[in-house]
This record gives C-alpha cells, sequence and structure tokens, in this order.
C-alpha cells in the first residue's frame, strides 16, 4: 500500500539526510567515483538487493525483484560531482578542495538508495520488478548512461523515470512537460587563421578579427533564417579571443560556443551549415578555419503517455496544483538515452527555499537545496512504482483521475 | 671644407662604434635614461661645447657657436631604449635584461656625438650655430620633443633634420620623401558592457560578443565610405578578448587598435566618429560602451624646400641615386612636433646589410644595424650644415645643380 | 438528432454549390461586399431567421433561436474576395475582371448558409441558440471582425467556432491544434534617408544602400538574440530598393517586411526594438529613417478546451484519424478577435484535391477547392452545434470518449 | 612668335564661339557623330591642311606639317555628344531632343579647329609637325581612342597633350598634377540568385536581401583591409534592387556599382577579388551570383618630366598661379590610352563662371561653361607647341625660368 511506503520513507527521513550530506562531504569527480560506488553498492547489498556493480564502466544496477510477475520499472540517480570549489558555510561542506556536489547529485542519490530500502522491504507486494540505475558521470560527457545502457542496464526494462532536485522551482513543486524536456547542448569551437602583420598594413596580412567578425555576425543568420520558426535553436559564442597588441593584426582568432536544439533535424542542419558558412567566409577573405562541433547529449523527449500518467500520480498522491507544466530546458542531460530506448520521462522535483538558503542556481559555488525536496523526490519514485506494479491499489486512480487528465 | 670634415669623421669611426656599442650595452628606458643623459653631457662638455642639460625634462641641447653669424640649424638623435629582451649574439649585447636599443638610437646618438666633435673643432668655419638636440623618451608617447621645445630647445633655430638608421633600406642608400613621411598612429580602446547570462537564454543577456562584432565590421565603413580616397586612412584592432566559458554569453567584450593618419582633418573625423559608431551601435543592443582614443604623435610632415635641398646635397655628396624617395612610413615619430615648429625634414639612413646580420625589423629582439651607416648619417649631417652654414662653399651646388632638381 | 441534420445537409448539397458558384462568379472586394451581403440577407431570410444587416459597418449576423433556453454559440463564415485575376477555366469563373474568390471565403459562405437552412428547420431540437457570423473585409485590414464585435455580434454569445477551407490539406481531414493557431502578421516598411552623391566621392555622402544593408542584418539579430528560443518570431524583408544609376551613391533606400509572432511580448518586443535599431544604426552614420510598424491581425489561439471538444466531436463524427494535429500556421486571420473575446477555436477544413484542380495554393490565381469539402465543414458546425445545445445526444460522446483524449 | 600667334586666335574668338556654339546646337551621340566629323573636316581642309577621315572607325586626324625637321606634337580634342536633354535656357540650346553637349566636347573640338587654323598660317614658323587628334565616342566605352590608336593616330608622334574645360575650376585657372590624374573607373553589376518563398517560412528559401546586404558590407572590406592605405581606391554601390512585395521573400537581388582606382595592381586585386567574395558569400548561404566586372578606361598617368614643362610654359605664358596643382580626379577620360603610349599630359582648363550660367557639373541637364575659356585651352596649345617647336623661341624660358620649377 502507498500509504504505508510513504509514511516508512518519511522515518527514513533522517537517514537520507545523514547519506546525503555524508556523499556532500565526499564528492568525486565524473568517472572517478570510486567511494560514492563503493557507498551505493554496501548500502544497496545491506538491503539485501541483488546488485551489478561497474556497469557500463562505473555505475550500479539493483534488482528488487517483486513477488509476482509484471512489468519492470527503472528508476535513475546520477551520482558524480563537479569541478567547483564549495563556498556553502555549513558543517557538511565539501572535504575534497575544488569538488563539489553542485548539482544535487548526492540528493539524487541518498534519495534512490532510500526509495530503495522501502521498496526492498516491500517487495512481495511487487506485481514486477523495480531496477535501481545509480549512474556514474552524468556530468561530463560522453556521459555514464550511454556505456550502462549498451552494459544492459535496461534489459527487461518496461519503462524508465528519473528526476532532478531543481533549486529555481520553488520546494514543494513538481515540474513536468510532455515531449521536448531538456535541450541537445553542443559545443562549437573555431579557430580562424588569418595572417599577422603590422596594423598599419592590413593589405599586407589576412585580419582574423575582422574575418570572425563577419563569421559570429554570419552564424547567427542561421537561427533567424534557416531555422523553422516553430522550432528552437540557440547558436551562442561565450568566448572571443584573438590577438593581444593593439597594433598587430591578429594571426588567429579563436572563438567557443554552444548550440541547443530538440529537433534532430535543427541540429544536424546546424551541425553541417556552421563549417559550410565558417569555411566560406573564410577562404572569401583567404584565411583557412578549424571548426570542432561535439554534440553533446541529446535532447531529453519525454513520453507523452508516460507524462500524462505522472500528472495524475502526482494529482492523486499530493493533490491537484503540485505538478505544473514548465517550458523545456535548454540545458543537457544524458538521461536522453534511456528515453530513446524505452518510454519514460523526466521530472523536476522542486527543492527551492532561499529560508534555507537553496537560492543559488546549479552549478553554483553557493548551491543547495531544501532536503525535504528528497522526500517528495523519494515519494514520487514510490508512487510511480506503485501505480505500475500495484495495480489493484491504483483502480481508484483510473477510474477517478483519468477523465480529467488535462495535460 | 666639407670634405675636411668628411675625412675627419672619417677618422672618427672607431670612436663612432666604441661609444655606440657601450650605450647599447647600457640601455635605459623611455624617461629614465639618466646614464645616457650623463654620458651625453660628458662628451659634449670634452670637445668645449656649450651644453644645456635636463632639457625637458631629460633631453640635452649643445651649442656650437659659429666664427660668423649665419643660421642656426638644429640636428636632433634621441636615445632612448626599449622594454625588449635582447637575443642577438654578440659581444656588445645589452647588459641589461629586458632592455635593449632595438630601435638604432644608440647608434643615433653616438652619429650625432661624433659629428659635434667634427663641427666643434671646425667651429670657425661656421657662418652660423648648429644646436645638438639629444632626445630622450621618443619610444614612449607623450614623447621628449614636444617639452623640449617647451623648454626652449628651438630658440632662435633656423631649421631643423633628423635621421632614423633603417634596417629596412640597405646600407648605402637614404631614402626620403616630400609632404607626409611618417604617419600619426594613435591607439583606440573599446569596451562593451553588456550582460552576461546563459549561453542557452540569449533574450535574458546582452551578448557583447556578437554586439563587439558589429561594432568591428562597421568601423571598417569609416575608412571605405566615409574618408577621401585620395588620403589615407587605417582603424586596425589587433586584439579582441572577450568571455571565457563557451556556454556563458560575455558580460564584456574589449578590444585594442591603432588608427593611421597623415592628415589632421581625416584624423579628427575618425576620432570623432569611432566613439560615435560605437555609442550608438551599443544603444542600439542595449549595451554601454567606453571608448578610449589617445592621439599619439602627430604626422611628421616634411618640408618641401629643405626636402628638395636634402636630395641635392646628397646627390652632390654621394652622387646621383643614393638618394631614393620612398613612400610613406605608416609609423609614429616625435619629430614631427619639431617641423611643426620650423622647417626642416627627416630622413632615413639605410643601414640594412643581411651579411652582418642587420635583417631584423626595428622593434625585434636581434634588431642590429650595420655600422658603417653612423657614417652615412654623420657625413650627411655635416654636408647639411655645410651647405646653410658654409655658403661660399656651395655656390657650385646652388648652381650646378639646382636645375636639375628633380623631386 | 445530428444524423439527421447530416442527411439533410447532404441532400442541400447541390444548392450548396450552386450558390458556392454563383458567389464565385460575382467576387466583391474588402469593404465593398454589396451584392454578396444582399444575397446572404436574402437566403437567411428566407429560411426565417432573424437578421441584422450591416453590422459593423458591412457584416450579416442571423439569429436562429432554439426551442429551450441554453448555451449561444456563433458560427463564422467570412464573405469578401480578392484584387486577384481569376485565370482558372472553369463555367463558374470570376465575371468581375481582376477580382477573384482565390482564399474560398464564397465556399464559408455557402457552406454557412446551408448550415443555417438546416438550424433553422431544426430550431426546435435546439436547447440554445445559434449566431450565424457573416463577416465581411477578412482579406483588408483592419478587417471586419473588430468592428462587429464591437457592434455587438458576441453579445450573448458563449462560444464561437470558425473554419476555413484549405487547399494544402487533402480533402476528407480536418487540421487542428490548441493554442497558438494562426500567427499575428504585422507589416514593415522602412525608409532610410542618406545623402546622394557621386560614386567616386563616398565621403562627400551618405551611403543609404551600405546603412540599408546594415540595418537588414542588425535586425536579424532580434530573431537570433533577443527572443525566447522557445517562442517563434519571423522578421522578413521582401523588397529592398535603393538608387538608380550604378555610379551615384543612393539618397535612399526603401525596404518593406513582415513580423510573424504569436507571443504578445515577443511582438510588443519587435515593434519597439525595430525601431529602436533602425534609428541608433543610422544615427551612426548620419542617416535619417523613417519606420513604419503596423500591426495586423492578432495571433489566432485556440482555446484549449474546446480543441479538445472539437477533437471528440470530430472522431465521433467522422472517425478518428480524421482531425489531425497540425502545427501553428505563419498567417493572419481575424478570427483572433473573436477568440479573444469568447471561448472557442478555429480549425482547417482540408480541401485539396489535385484530380479536380484544387492543388494551387491560398491567393494563387488558380486556386480552388473540392467543393465536397464544403459539405465536410457543413457537418462539423452541425456537429459542433449539436454537441453544445443538444446534450442529451452527446451523453455517449461524453462517456465513451472523454477518457481516451489524447490531445 | 607665340605673341604673335596668341593675338591671332584672339582675331579668331567670335569665330570660335561661333563654332561651339553650332556644334552645341547639332550634337551627335557616341559613334553617330556623322555631321560633327563631317564640320571638321571641312573646316581643316579649307585650312588647307592635310585629312585623314574615320580613322579608327570614326575619328578625324589633321597633319601640319612645320618648315623645319623637328619633333611631332599631337593635341586631341573629343567631339561626341551625351543622351541628356538640354534644359538650358539659351539660343544655341541643342536642337536634338534628348541629345546635349553636356561636357563641354563642343567647346574642345572648336578650340583645336581654331588653334589648327592658326598654326596653319604659321607652320612655315614650326620645327616639326603638329597632329589634330579629333576623337569621336569619348563618352562611350570603349571609347574612341583606342582605335584611333590601333588606327596609327600616334604614329611619328613625339608628345601628347589634351585639356577638358573645367566648370568646377573657375575661369582664368587651369588645373593640373603629375602621375595619377583621373582613376580608372569600372562597371560592377551582381546578380544574387536565392529562392524566392513566403516570408513567414524563411527556412524554406534562400534570402537574397539577407545575402545580398552581407555581401554589400563584405565588399568593402576590399578597401579597409585590402587596398594599400597610401593607394586609393572606392567600391560604391549606386543601385540595389529586389523583391517587390513585403511578406514573399526575394529571390533575386541585383546590385550595380562602381570601382575607382589608380593603380593597375589595385584594380587587378578588386577585379579579382569582388568575384571571390560575393561567390563564397552566395555558396556560404546556398545563393548563386553572377558577378559582372566591366572595365572601363584605364586611369589617366600625367607623364611628370611633361607636366613640369606644362607648368613652366602656362607660367611663362600666364604668370604664376595659374596653374594650380589639383588632387586628382575620380573619374574616367580615355585620354588615358594616349598617355600610355607616347609621354605627355592631359590638363583641365577652367570654365566656370556663374555670372553666365556656367556653374553646373559636367552631364548635368544646365551644364555651361564660359566660352572665354576656349581661348585660354587654345593660347595654351600654342604656347605648348611653340615651346617644342620653336625651340630659339624658348631658351629664355629655359634659362629664366627651369631653376624655379616648383612642381
Amino acid at each position: 500500500m502507498i500509504s504505508t511506503w510513504h509514511e516508512r520513507i518519511e522515518e527514513l527521513y533522517d537517514q537520507m539526510v545523514e547519506w546525503r550530506r555524508f556523499l556532500h562531504q565526499h564528492p568525486e569527480l565524473s568517472y572517478q567515483e570510486v567511494k560514492t560506488r563503493a557507498f551505493i553498492v554496501e548500502k544497496l547489498e545491506s538491503f539485501g538487493i541483488e546488485v551489478k556493480d561497474n556497469v557500463g564502466g562505473g555505475g550500479v544496477v539493483g534488482i528488487i525483484r517483486g513477488g509476482k510477475p509484471g512489468k519492470t520499472i527503472a528508476l535513475r540517480a546520477d551520482f558524480d560531482a563537479l569541478f567547483i570549489q564549495d563556498e556553502k558555510d555549513v558543517p557538511y561542506k565539501s572535504t575534497v578542495p575544488g569538488v563539489m556536489h553542485a548539482c544535487g547529485h548526492d540528493g539524487h542519490t541518498s534519495t534512490l538508495l532510500n526509495v530503495a530500502q522501502v521498496l526492498s522491504e516491500h517487495r512481495h507486494e511487487l506485481e514486477g520488478n523495480v531496477i535501481l540505475l545509480h549512474q556514474h558521470a552524468e556530468e561530463m560527457h560522453p556521459g555514464g548512461a550511454k556505456p550502462m545502457i549498451q552494459d544492459g542496464c535496461l534489459d527487461g526494462v518496461d519503462l524508465v523515470f528519473g528526476t532532478h532536485l531543481w533549486s529555481t522551482i520553488p520546494y514543494g513543486q513538481f515540474g513536468y512537460n510532455s515531449g521536448d524536456f531538456m535541450a541537445a547542448a553542443d559545443a562549437l569551437e573555431i579557430k580562424i587563421q588569418g595572417l599577422g602583420g603590422h596594423g598599419s598594413a592590413p593589405h599586407q596580412s589576412v585580419d582574423a578579427i575582422v574575418i570572425g567578425a563577419e563569421v559570429i555576425n554570419q552564424l547567427q543568420l542561421i537561427v533567424s533564417r534557416q531555422v523553422d520558426p516553430l522550432k528552437s535553436a540557440v547558436i551562442s559564442f561565450g568566448s572571443f579571443q584573438a590577438g593581444s597588441a593593439a597594433n598587430i593584426i591578429a594571426d588567429t582568432a579563436t572563438f567557443k560556443g554552444t548550440v541547443r536544439t530538440f529537433d534532430e533535424s535543427v541540429r544536424a542542419h546546424i551541425e553541417k551549415q556552421i563549417p559550410h558558412i565558417v569555411e566560406h567566409v573564410c577562404e572569401a577573405f583567404h584565411a583557412t578555419c578549424e571548426v570542432t562541433y561535439s554534440r553533446g547529449y541529446d535532447a531529453v523527449v519525454n513520453h507523452e503517455k508516460e507524462s500524462k500518467v505522472f500528472k495524475k500520480i502526482i494529482d492523486s498522491t499530493f493533490g491537484k496544483g503540485v505538478a505544473t507544466l514548465v517550458p523545456p530546458l535548454m540545458g543537457g542531460e544524458d538521461f536522453a538515452y534511456y528515453l530513446q530506448e524505452r518510454p519514460g520521462m523526466f521530472f523536476l522535483t522542486g527543492a527551492g527555499n532561499p529560508e534555507v538558503g537553496a537560492k543559488y542556481p546549479h552549478h553554483h559555488p553557493k548551491f543547495n537545496f531544501d532536503e525535504r525536496a528528497m522526500l517528495m523526490a523519494g515519494k514520487a519514485f514510490l508512487s510511480i512504482v506503485d501505480y505500475y506494479l500495484c495495480p489493484q491499489d491504483n483502480q481508484s486512480i483510473e477510474d477517478e483521475k483519468f477523465e480529467k487528465a488535462d495535460l
């Protein structure tokens, strides 16, 4: 019974906080999460859960087999930290110089571990199985999701769900959407090779700055002229470095940027047109160029049916108005790849609360979240499992709420 | 008699080289030329020449009074060094780390000192006086020429001449021109203040890089559309620095450049239009800007009559074909200010000779010159003095050569 | 009973075609639809329908009062033609030179008249009323919708529906969407006043072409940099005219364009920023400008609830798969204003069929539509009325289908 | 004796005016100057001058053989008119609708005819010959000069001189210069082929206006970045035509311009770089282009020695201050080709005088000149002939003035 599960996870709240704070004090960078992984394995095994370690080169998969046959639901939590110096003034501050859980993955991990404990205690009630996807290396491309999938972590899985604690949504809310949810985020580096020379003799040089300026502006035309106005695309350059002396014409100009899209055809168009334009503009002015377009994670595209189901579950669990539609985010997440393989969805668990200092954006040196959000996320996970694996529990949801679905 | 003078300076050649090499080993930065100044004063006084020290805050003026009344001719040599590490492999390499005579001012100084010695020995032959302008701080704006003039160094002077040893003209030649000879070189720094933000949300930021790129390109239109095609102007930006992270829209963009002109009205137009354009483009896109336009030295404009006279003198002294017309240079020289006050001209003394390693451009860490060029420059100075202050000597020049002047 | 109504309108099909063809032969331009209006009034009155003529300066409103109280549903059809020469080769070709029903408004009108006849024959079955909105001047801004609304045509109306016969959707289909459906289409004219002069003396002129080119390109930055990437905006210039002689710098440059948006804040931003940018760029280069931004119709934004209801109705009436979601259109429609006042929605009735020559886009001189589409539209209108005004008929719809709504 | 010659041409002044006015009333377009040519031939033959008609397809060459052997001096006058409607209100207004001597070629012709009369009367005094070059088709590329030269008009010629009556120099003055005197004027037409489409769907089209705007601006960079700042170049587009409807993306953009240069290497660079840049920018954005670069006349480059001689002659004839240096003109003249074959120079004869209505620029419908300027030009021609062909006359010039030459 879902109410029992929720009561149980409430009982575990202190432990949830404790584990999160422990992880927060001992953050590990992407692909280097040795101790974190050991911590997770130890906890899962302590619940009697079957564990596969080092999945996809660094992930941990737990398997909770239910009492009866049924669907298999995967829940995912990522566990890597960032190369950021913790500037918070809290007792559980990072003890590792220059490394910090500035994105809440510590909270994700503790949440899923405690969810696992509850479910392991109630495994006989389940008509089906739960797969716990503790994923490494979300923060650093190419990410842990792909190799874990290649290593079979979705084998037998029917549906997959994940969440992110989100400091810009207030604690107490969930954010969700159907379809495009988080953009594909690609990286771009352009180096223009001109020919340096004295500033007083431009005709004897190839001015990388002027050519670079042309390139910057012409690439903007991709967005304004070449992309379907009904689709989204951003091309932003955050860095432009060229030359040093005022009176020496710069030999090279290097600029770095980011491309954000949801639609694969738009993305592929931009990926192709950027070097096409840069090369032609450079050739027009006798410069050469190197264009490096590095695809980041694909867009996270939530499945429509599961998004609706999520809404119903949250309405039923927490009441109407708790789950709200949010516009798509322009950032990237490798949860994208699970959703390319299986139905499911990714949601945001509101974790902002200025009163407890949870007011900084993700990746900020003072980032923090309201720890009670872990309980919200945990209950949501439990309700999702309950909905799919305890069907007799949820006929009322079906009957009462389905027809009011107003996604 | 000029032939006697030339013979005498040839005798002094070893001393000329010795003094130059001594100065080369002990270079001093602009405005800090204490020992160099003392060296000059000591030498001039040893010739029995009347000396004014510390003129205009750092220059030395020597006065050679002739035996009869007549014109007063000023000859100028600058004596400061540069903030460059000497990379030559010669016994007389700079002994001061990071400081080097990389522009030949050591040669200028030794040349003029030896010219002074010759003239002091023959002062009774002169119908008029010679002023020796040993100038400090040519390399660093605002330069030594202006304060020396303000301090009276041109008082009583009728004509002024100067030369620069020039490594890109072969030893044995002189370069000269009438009118525009060296451009005014002004410095430009532009800082654009946008509003940083995440690369995925350009609409919430003001993109300093895109605006900077627009500015760079629109400023080019000044040259192509606003300057008389018959006049010269260059606007070059050698440095463009903005942002660091690929995915963070840059808050500011800073670029530095140089403006070269000959014509004061063109210069004043550019000085006024650059901030005008930058401000309006920035305002168009809700950015702000700081534009700093720093005038460098004015253009060196040779006087026509003295340029013709110079040609005749060189033809007479060295033969036809030794003085050749050269196109104006786009660089700056504060000799400009002497020519704004008095008739005169500035010429280049060819000093290039790959066989003796004199093949690098000025300000290069391996810059050097063929030391015999000092003798050429010295003879030219002596002939100029002879022409103006020994009129009976030069009737033949007048008669023979004047009508063939083919400037 | 809806099935009876549908049978009845099928019986009227020949009349529907006949009337449409009559209107097609006698098209009238916007604001000049005198005979068309008389035709409509005559028909409505012949059905015994209460008519208000000349509503809002040119529209006709018919009122069908039901047998019982209930909701009031408005149905709209526009009836003006275009300034286009009919190039079709059909017996019912336009008889008015240069004027043509090239957008299907003849079909809209005949459809609604026949719907009116059916409903007038069944008015006792209605629990509520039907308002027939025969609107003039849809094709020409400011349009007939606004004045008709101001003249009270929506008084007492609860819901409003309209359709457009659409030649690029195949006959047999309906296109619909919730939310943004048709963009706001605004017109833009920019005149740049430079200073003409001889092509060889750019510095004595202000080059309107170069400035115009800068303006064109910088306005593109609004879309790429200033609009939320999740929202749509288009700024296109279709015409650029400047100068005539190759060697005379153009005094003026005039360009005309269109702006398409859905979101009012985006639209207002663009409306404000275009003159802001143009003025500053012009001032930067000493030109002046006139910018005329003329708002066209607002965006047509379908109401979510009525869009879902429409889907259910069409599913129920024609079967699943007949009503398909279509992406928003970038064109304009003054149906927008009805939906700003009342709940409702606008849908497209597929009318394309190459076999009957219905293969040209709207406003094409050979535009035509499959006339059976009028029957589709008429049945859809009747089903909508039935759904709202014959509730006992539709309990089954409610029960059976609501929970499967998959908008 | 030159004084006799000058007196004689003064006597002929009324005839000079009469002939000019007759030609003014009967202007003929380039390559169609049948009657004008007959008029010239008739006059020359009436003086007993040997005439070659139809030289180079339309020119007339007169040969005045002197009494003794010596140099051969060619004097040139062009005689075609323009496709401009005469708007002056004078009795001798053009009688040919739409055709007008709006550039003074009527004056050139009458001047040279009267010079010819004087010289024919004094032919025995000449030590050498005079060639009269009455040239057709100066106004229309490829011009009459080249075919006349190919047809031998310069055979045996040692020196060539020409003048243009010039309304923007006041009557009483001459303008001259050495070296670059009139620019090469080339024509440029660029057509960009994009892909039309609806203004609301830029991604389905290739926007010729936006690409055209990019091209316009990038071509400006040739002048600002690729041309030696000490050399002159202008690229101006006077016409930009694209599209007609505001909301239809333009299929094509066509722009026409002019290129002015003096230096052949600069010209060749621009001729090559313009299509290079246009093609690459178009290809960058998937457009195609046609670039037509049509060379006009080469630059008129006056020979240095003859320019100095001209100055001396004018000083001697009219006094100092009458011949003034003028900056180069950016316009074109096919006199260029004579100076590529023979030493010589081209000068401007001041003809402006607002009091007699001579205040409009060349090619203006109200263009006129002070007719006394013909006398000035005639005397200058006579003095030039005298200088070269009556050497005993000019020893005084040589002796007195040569050494004061102050070009």
